[in-house]
């Protein structure tokens, strides 16, 4: 790595980071993004053809996660830039950091594979939700997203921190809607409503691939997505209780269909 | 109510409630607590015998939802606090309040009925974990609750916020300790742990509720908790992911649970 240390706000690199945090926009417009803490610098080791930048708060190679982490990356041709403490706050995506953020690349991840589930998000606009969402879904199994434009941006720094590295394993589709994701996926669409429509737990199953929609946290789904929906889905719940939030039903959801792919599976293993 | 207008950051009722809103062990010790924005002081409304102080930012009565919710409050005797913007978030438990939040007593929840399911929280640190957590068990039919001294305090103003109204739907029963618990409740007790036992999708269930443990973000259920198991459960999960969420875990965990409940009545009521 080039070391270097840049100790004054008005730096071009450091207005350019800046941005890259404050507007989820110039992320998706530059196909870059801000990995934040060391847990994401760990999962990086793995995509380190990514990495563009280290940014390193003073005295934060004291720490020997981020040491072990320099270490792994010391081959690599990219800058790390120190900061001091106030900077390095003053831009960090978050408070109380360790001391460690790296600008990436946004991979390039459009394949679409329709012989296995994707999760759509229809207006989820929490990032911390959406983030939630990505890495319990992964450990469901599923590995295809797509999002409205309206859902918090996937690859937003703060999408990226929430999902502890789900993203790494995830493709993400671009499709300008959910319409043109159905036609061209041809998978049977779950949209999951409150409102009403079918018990998660009285689904029929076979052995196809499904397209899950799961919509915004106040409204719930759109009308245009419940449009596309080949069964709407809903979780029974406790009436005490108004909604569940996205994350927990989308969770809720996601498990129950990796339940009966497993039972399924096994029977016809048998 | 009894309206009045503070400005100053030194008076004593200010300092009270920054009290309350920084320290947790304040509002255990004095069994009082905030319970900050509009949903929950819609929740409110039908125990408002819980409510000692209402606090509105100036000229939050513009706020329609707001004004219905003070106009609902108008008989009772409590005293109704206008701040300045600036007093107002600085002491605001959350930054973008919408201008209300109430000083309400802590309900004395310590009944204890052994003929339901109780959820035990083993350091589950994160304020909103535990009201994720509190949230999604109600939402499963779950209304007994305790924890370890280790775990965020259920009634602490983060907990309250981000459980979004459970509390007053749920029990807290108080307890020393999980053994003490699993003594005077006599439930079976199934622990949550990552790192193996019993898949929970093959745990043989009866009819007897069940006391489950779900453990702290980082390291998982104690030792302790460990020695109380009559089973020790985990979620079969896409090893590419290193674990689930506590939250995550334990809403798919109480909805699995649910699932079987709900499915075990239909049969034994046809």
């Amino acid at each position: 790595m080039k070391w270097m240390k840049i100790s004054s706000a008005a730096n071009s690199t450091v207005k350019g980071i800046k941005k890259l945090i404050t507007h989820t926009r110039v992320c998706r417009e530059e196909g870059r993004t801000i990995a934040e803490g060391i847990h994401l610098a760990k999962e990086l080791l793995n995509r380190n053809e990514l990495i563009q930048k280290v940014f390193l708060r003073e005295g934060a190679t004291k720490n020997s996660e981020i040491s072990a982490i320099l270490h792994s990356l010391d081959s690599l041709s990219v800058p790390c830039i120190e900061l001091p403490n106030s900077l390095f706050n003053e831009i960090s995506p978050v408070e109380n950091s360790t001391g460690i953020f790296c600008e990436i690349l946004i991979p390039d991840n459009t394949y679409l594979n329709p012989c296995e589930d994707i999760v759509y998000l229809d207006g989820v606009q929490d990032p911390g939700n959406v983030g939630t969402i990505l890495r319990a879904a992964l450990a469901s199994g599923v590995k295809y997203f797509a999002a409205s434009i309206s859902s918090a941006y996937f690859w937003s720094p703060k999408v990226l921190r929430s999902a502890m590295g789900a993203h790494f394993q995830c493709h993400f589709v671009q499709v300008d809607t959910l319409k043109k994701l159905k036609q061209q996926s041809r998978l049977r669409c779950l949209v999951a409503d409150a409102r009403g429509g079918k018990s998660l737990y009285e689904l029929t199953w076979d052995k196809s691939p499904v397209l899950w929609v799961f919509g915004s946290e106040g409204q719930g789904v759109s009308d245009d997505a419940l449009q596309q929906a080949d069964s709407r889905v809903f979780i029974p719940i406790n009436p005490q209780v108004e909604s569940l939030n996205v994350a927990m039903a989308a969770t809720v959801c996601l498990f129950e269909r990796k339940r009966i792919k497993d039972c399924c599976s096994e029977i016809s293993a048998n």
